[in-house]
């Protein structure tokens, strides 16, 4: 592919700074919704710690996304968005992805396996994106996403491997640290990297003596291996209900994180759903597993918590409200 | 029982004022929270209005009823309040009532029926209340608050005929108004009239233009014909699934909604579960069916809605989580 029909170079080198993105900042601000950040008593009364949960979840198509795909998006010049976006993820990063191609007025093509669950097709389409089916393998993705774009000449926006997506990311730690300024510590969840990579990033540099937290599950535990390896590991197994956080590191994301990142905190299965069930049930937030990882990295101890001022990115809140993991039996 | 041991005398001539409201907003504004107004682009573009949501489903307690058993309690002496509280509901007021004793360090008696949902006990013990128990008929109820009263002295905060608790849950729309200024209505439910008593004195005084509309269950339309016929009608029926909006009015509440409440919205049963699922789903807000009422109301073209610019209460967010009621079938 011509390097014309693709995104930025994404090499180490290529790592956005804080000026990138506070641009991203300015460059998306009114296409964003600007997310509250709420507390909870019990919650606090629970650890010890003051909670401070930023709700990405009830950003724009419901989860932080939006934020990366719509930097992403509207840093192209009228020449290249003209040819429209291509991505491959069927998930938060696909229904972002649409509403920014829409609002930029140029077409989006979703590439999603034909088993993909009915509600992440339906959330794309609402979107305006056009779903493009795939086999449920990484060659016959990569291969349907190459044919887009020989046939299209579309952009590929990838979920995380690419600077204007993590500096659009990078934007919730922007606003956090306005919202909140004198944070101990940030957490924020780790998959592929790049909303932990933006965060890092913003925070450490708009406050040095800040702890920047990844969380991930157990059963998803990549990130943590790769930073105690010093090199990209792959996932050794990946059945989480955290449904979001299945991806792995890229060189990109992983020579930032080894730089910004100072833990990897790591919670298993049941805690992510006591900790998703908590947040329903006392916040009245619908957040769905992956969003809920961090907050339950704080809520059963993986973290020391006691007394400190902790910023908490409730990633996202799309879930299949049919399929509520946490609903024991249902009349 | 003496005038000591009863809260300030309900009648009309009692209404508090748009002064009475901003005092209360100074009393509780530390102890609240200032809740978000919240928007959404698709329920926006499902009806061409523009939605301005105030979720004191967020509020601390979960309901809007937290700001009036706030004032309430707040605006006793230290001789009054030291006495303790007692009130009859098991609902959000009695949770709310709960909290804001132990807020003040004076005991609280909520009286239930002995077979109250296990959640509504829990709730209210998890705030610091006493559950006393009552049969379930409104003469054991009275006669068990009577004696509480008797014994202890309490003071009985009812959960809407009472002008400080009108007072509290007005200092919602004070907040509304003043984080979007230029609505064109504001809609909020309607059950005793407590919090549409206090929304439609606020919202009056400080936007004389704006409309104040009531939203009801069709099942519990007593607020609707009581306002039609002049007079206070009880309830026909009350088999609705908002089961917070079963009470009826009182004199105090009456006499305000005739002089400040433009029109009561009604809502079937199915609009109420369609608009609630919509708030989940789009929102990522846990809404209770008695809170989704105001928000059916508009989505549903119970009030012309098209290209006003209308607030909307999002009462409350309390739920039995493994009893929701729009989830079709769980495995």
């Amino acid at each position: 592919m011509s390097t014309a029909q693709t995104e930025p170079a994404a090499t180490a080198a290529a790592a956005p700074n804080l000026q990138d993105i506070l641009a991203a900042h300015e460059r998306i601000r009114a296409q964003i919704h600007r997310t509250p950040v709420l507390t909870s008593e019990s919650l606090n009364a629970m650890t010890g710690a003051q909670f401070f949960f930023k709700c990405e979840n009830l950003q724009k198509t419901g989860s932080f996304k939006f934020r990366g795909a719509t930097n992403a998006v509207f840093s192209l010049s009228d020449e290249e968005a003209r040819r429209g976006i291509v991505t491959v993820s069927s998930g938060n990063h696909g229904a972002a992805i649409s509403l920014a191609a829409r609002r930029r007025g140029v077409p989006a093509w979703i590439v999603m396996p034909r088993n993909a669950p009915r509600a992440k097709r339906e959330a794309v389409e609402a979107y305006g994106g056009q779903v493009t089916e795939c086999e449920y393998n990484m060659e016959s993705r990569d291969a349907v996403c190459k044919s887009v774009q020989d046939r299209t000449g579309a952009i590929l926006i990838h979920p995380y491997n690419n600077p204007r997506v993590i500096a659009g990311q990078g934007t919730a730690a922007v606003e956090l640290l306005e919202q909140v300024p004198d944070l101990d510590m940030v957490i924020a969840p780790v998959s592929g990297g790049g909303l932990l990579s933006g965060i890092a990033i913003a925070s450490k540099s708009l406050r040095p003596q800040i702890r920047v937290i990844g969380a991930e599950p157990k059963n998803a535990d990549d990130a943590f291996r790769s930073l105690a390896s010093g090199k990209i590991e792959p996932t050794a197994k990946t059945e989480t209900i955290a449904d979001g956080l299945r991806a792995v590191l890229c060189p990109l994301t992983f020579s930032i994180l080894q730089k910004n990142v100072d833990e990897i905190a790591m919670v298993t299965e049941e805690e992510i759903l006591s900790a998703m069930r908590l947040l329903w049930e006392r916040m009245k937030l619908i957040v769905e597993p992956s969003g809920a990882v961090p907050a339950a990295a704080a809520i059963h101890g993986k973290i020391p918590a006691r007394d400190k001022r902790i910023g908490i990115v409730l990633s996202g809140g799309n879930l299949d409200l049919d399929q509520i993991p946490f609903v024991r039996k249902q009349v």
